[in-house]
């Protein structure tokens, strides 16, 4: 089998180790003490929060405001609606002693926030004027995993968690559709992530909600990653902490809610999605460093290169390009290239002497088919930025073009489950859980989504021969 | 004794009570379900997103990275460190059980991060080339108050705590310094607190500390509020957790490590110092907003000033003014100039049919001697940015008028018991921790700090005579 130049697991010999192996090399992660834990190292850090301002400038535009509501929740709360402590009981971490003594009630570390905030939104909704409540936090959650994984799951991760409270059905279900479109557009415009719009069926929902919706990425496996998903609650949550509004006519109206939440899982989807056997691929909108500078040559002449090296770094800053210059002495430019190739970064320019003397910069991109260009060093601040606009498409077409080569539409069994093995299939289901079940036993997949845009259809069950059960066929694969 | 116009509590009848009750009139907080936790709600948490911004930008622009380190702890961690462990033990919330079992080892949910911020050095730390570490965290912390109080002391807090590995003392000495400066900067450039920089007395030392630095402020009742610090660990926690690099000549060597910390309390510290019996006053560089505009008349009249006023409104954004234009329809215009008053916004711009007739409004200071303006419409996107930069140095005169008027230099027992009913003393000290303790029992008073820039004195111990053990007179007052 294939090793990879820096002596890892290739892609093709064993993907999952591939990635693991990744994320602890290119710096974006390490292992925490408590199992299941990680640290976001500073590398890996700075992506989140370039997608954390492109999510908050967002969600604030249209009229979110965040709040911080607390991390310990007693016990109690979450028994208020039944399927929510069902579904969410196993995977509890509970605070049982505190300030030295035993606690009357045990505090549950949040695993998300439907509780906490319905209880707080049930003393501040009073009339009809307070809707809708429009409400977002960003906080870390608990949720006990068996089989952690970096990013993708952890005991403990990072998300912003939208909660939404609204006088009737319509605007909350308005409230639910924005949030999945805002998801999909950012996957896809700053993740550079073609993913898949669509509702869970039954046995996906989160427990609680009466619909919840998912964006699908899949990733370089060909598997699914649930990347962000937004829940329509109905009056459920209302009711167990008695949500409830004032009409014009002076009666009690139970409110709708929602909630909507995105991840640092999302950190782990972009190393899935575009990252090779070199290391990591970033789009420019969450890069770091868009650009890396790495200055050639021997003493003087290195000094001269790395001066002129600081000044283009400063124009291209001024130019609104994320841009390093990589000064260190004790390795060689080889080295230099080589670890930013495993960082990912978007573009490399290489410059010596030599290249100084004809006022020209090697630039490098870390994937395409443009290879090295010559460019010449006056016109790069307008210049890179049109290269890293190029790139970040580039990389959502190369996505999209390995997702739409590997997504089949299937009508029979057989080519159903070949389809799932490499990567999704599109096919008719009876809508039956026991069916679904049979499906997951014989492949591993499991149904992803309903595409909200797919054309309506009918057909028979690709599995047990039943009447369709949904207008359109369902996207199933096998998933993170 | 007096009440205050809006039927609450006034401050010279209970400062204690005026306070809790504004922060929650106002709407900055709200009480969470376990004990003296508490929910940031929107108004208070973009107060705290603001100050945020600020401290993010100074940590980043001098080389600190941001990072990400797990909330639960194995309890064995703390105990690696004798001091640490010591004063911390008695608020610890611990994790006994999760994803259904109990725990083989407890985990702590973090009061503090030193101790895993520790573990995670010891393996990125190899040479002098990794040095120094600078590291930072924006996190919850948990620690179990017998008697919390909003903002000031709540069960669960939110703050950013740095942390930095160094080759020798000196470099982290000068971080140490280097963290208090940019803390005094921003409370007195930020918030308009005039602090006192300086360093505790070994009683006062955070757990495990070489030496511990501070900000204190001085709130509106001539209390002291700790409003930052910053730690010199020395090697004690690069001892306990193996913390060390190989020197240019191969040899191990142990970091010198330090801790700074800036929390909500401040959120806390604004209302103190700056609060009236109307209510809030914010300093314009943390007001969620800076201007609000009230629209007055009734009917067309009224719907020709709110378009006026939301075009004024837009103008004043982009001239940098967060501006918010009142159009609630069922509240009148005195309503809403109180409910301003009490959120402290520091200008309101009163709108009327006959102001646009004549191009004017009426620009209202939250406090100040200069009383209602009628100012050209045209000129306030000019004139709106001065006026608030005059706002902001006035809080900043009138706080630190204050803290001198209520400061006293004092060298007898009965003016210093007589200083701290009322404000802060400045008093040589023997240093001794009995000493202190009885300068507790009898005032309830304690040593906030021994300022950085007071000049160097000797003389007698204000309690009990014998020799000072600082070189300068040391700050004492009640805390918060």
């Amino acid at each position: 089998m294939a090793r990879d130049a820096r002596g890892g697991t290739a892609q093709n010999e064993d993907f999952a180790s591939w990635y693991t192996e990744l994320v602890f090399k290119a710096g974006l992660v390490d292992r925490g003490p408590a199992k299941g834990t990680m640290v976001i190292r500073p590398y890996g850090y700075r992506l989140w929060e370039l997608l954390q301002e492109e999510l908050d400038r967002r969600i604030k535009d249209t009229g979110h405001e965040n709040a911080s509501f607390p991390l310990l929740i007693p016990e109690s709360y979450l028994s208020r609606e039944a399927e929510h402590v069902e579904g969410f009981s196993p995977e509890l971490a509970v605070v049982t002693h505190a300030g030295g003594k035993e606690l009357d009630e045990p505090l549950v570390v949040r695993p998300t926030s439907e509780t906490v905030i319905g209880e707080m939104m049930s003393k501040w909704v009073a009339s009809h004027r307070d809707l809708p409540l429009l409400l977002n936090q960003w906080a870390n959650v608990v949720r006990w995993e068996m089989r952690p994984r970096m990013f993708l799951r952890t005991t403990e991760f990072l998300w912003q968690e939208g909660h939404t409270a609204h006088a009737d059905a319509d605007s909350a279900m308005r409230e639910t559709t924005w949030a999945l479109e805002m998801y999909s557009q950012v996957a896809r415009d700053i993740a550079a992530m073609p993913v898949i719009a669509g509702e869970k069926t039954a046995g996906e929902r989160f427990a609680g909600a009466a619909s919840t919706f998912t964006i699908e990425g899949m990733m370089g496996d060909g598997r699914a990653l649930q990347a962000g998903t937004s829940h329509y609650m109905a009056t459920n949550f209302a009711e167990a902490f008695g949500i409830t509004y004032a009409g014009e006519d002076g009666g009690s109206t139970l409110c709708h809610t929602t909630s909507w939440g995105m991840s640092t899982r999302m950190v782990g989807g972009v190393v899935l999605t575009h990252g090779d056997d070199r290391g990591l691929v970033l789009p420019p909108r969450l890069a770091p460093h868009q650009v890396v500078v790495v200055p050639i040559g021997k003493g003087d002449a290195l000094a001269r290169v790395e001066r002129e090296a600081g000044d283009l770094a400063e124009r291209l800053r001024r130019a609104g390009v994320r841009t390093h210059v990589d000064t260190r002495p004790q390795v060689s430019p080889g080295f230099k290239f080589n670890d930013w190739e495993l960082k990912g970064v978007p573009i490399r320019l290489e410059l010596g002497p030599r290249d100084l003397d004809s006022g020209t910069g090697v630039l490098v991109r870390r994937v395409g088919d443009e290879g090295k260009e010559t460019v010449p060093l006056e016109t790069l601040p307008e210049r890179v930025p049109a290269v890293l606009d190029e790139f970040q498409a580039f990389l959502l077409r190369r996505a999209t073009r390995f997702r739409d080569a590997h997504t089949v539409t299937v009508d029979e069994w057989t080519s159903f489950a070949e389809a799932v093995s490499t990567g999704w299939a599109r096919a008719f289901h009876c809508g039956n859980a026991a069916c679904e079940d049979d499906i997951k036993a014989h492949t591993a997949a499991t149904p992803r989504c309903v595409p909200l845009d797919a054309d309506a259809e009918s057909g028979a069950c690709v599995r047990c021969g039943a009447a369709a059960d949904y207008d359109k066929r369902v996207v199933f694969g096998r998933a993170y």
